[in-house]
């Protein structure tokens, strides 16, 4: 599948796409920034040319993944123009309000998501996924022992997105309707406030039950 | 400890107060209804004088625990009057609005836990537990594969909160302050949603990276 990331250059978006290329996923990693666009492109092993803008990574995709910062979540989404129309995104956004980051801060509309899916308009399918997954981890071979909680309006969409996290050695689960996105949002402070105040380094959830 | 439990009549309140009970706790029952508080204490091996009003148990208790549903929370809260002042109230109140349950449906003021400490004031201190937890399964001897996020502005109650889980069983995670309840709080609906789409009969989350 071509997957755009856009925010590509990112720890988070890095360790996505060298998690998607291993699967054997075409990944472009798109920036605002063509020529880091195209040095990490090269450090990932892709040819220069998958790095490129993200309104054209975004163009050119099947599918898209967003992880930017918060603080740059609705710039990049209208940088991009029209392109994501009749695609699926997902999106990673976590709105973390630096220096605050152990306290659960949301926006106003109650979500990034749901804050992503304004932006982009009914034409885009916005599902929210990764946002409790460690960058740092996903850039190695590790196992992550954290599951994907992944929230949309869409079975079809849910379903390819949980097929993508098994891509990137994930377990993905059906998390309801994108609205249902502010508890993987929130959950990420929790693991902040977490690893700080039980001195873990990278912790996570797993859902069980099962 | 005597430990009020403010709904102990409903299944999560019985589930709680078996488990605390086993632990040596001194246990009342209250409830909205006198004589239903004395059959549950019953039930539960007590006196039927640990059964009692809400607005008793309050007065009485060293902590409580609130566990009635979400459309209950204010008036049950506002019956017992200035009761808890000076104590620690927990407070387990998942937001569901049925018959959406599987829906994220935040109260406008951020969460339930929230709510609770903006009608108790700030003489009485909240934390939020056990909004997770089957109450099924702590009716019973089960071991419990789920994790209680406590949520709290001070850390020597959420310490207290975190003894009360291990005593039914549980292991508690310092989760932040009191606002970050909304990430339990919404949990729950994706727990619902996750038992459902992946026919499960009680999904839950552990907290990993230990």
């Amino acid at each position: 599948m071509k997957i755009a990331i856009l925010g590509g250059t990112g720890s988070l978006g890095k360790g996505l796409a060298s998690r998607w290329i291993k699967a054997g996923h075409d990944v472009l990693i798109g920036s605002r920034d063509l020529p880091k666009a195209q040095e990490i492109a090269v450090q990932l092993g892709l040819e220069s040319s998958s790095g490129m803008l993200n309104i054209d990574a975004a163009k050119i995709c099947e599918i898209a993944c967003l992880t930017v910062p918060f603080a740059h979540q609705e710039s990049t989404l209208i940088s991009i123009d029209d392109g994501l129309q009749n695609k699926i995104m997902i999106d990673a956004t976590v709105p973390l309000m630096p220096p605050k980051v152990m306290r659960v801060q949301l926006p106003e509309i109650g979500s990034a998501a749901l804050n992503a899916q304004s932006i982009l308009g009914e034409q885009t399918t916005v599902v929210s996924a990764f946002q409790n997954i460690s960058a740092e981890l996903l850039q190695t071979d590790a196992e992550i022992d954290c599951d994907v909680l992944v929230a949309g309006d869409f079975l079809d969409a849910r379903n390819t997105v949980i097929e993508l996290a098994a891509d990137a050695g994930l377990t993905g689960w059906h998390a309801g309707p994108l609205c249902n996105s502010v508890a993987a949002e929130a959950l990420t402070s929790i693991l902040i406030a977490i690893n700080k105040k039980h001195s873990l380094a990278h912790s996570g959830i797993k859902i069980t039950g099962h």
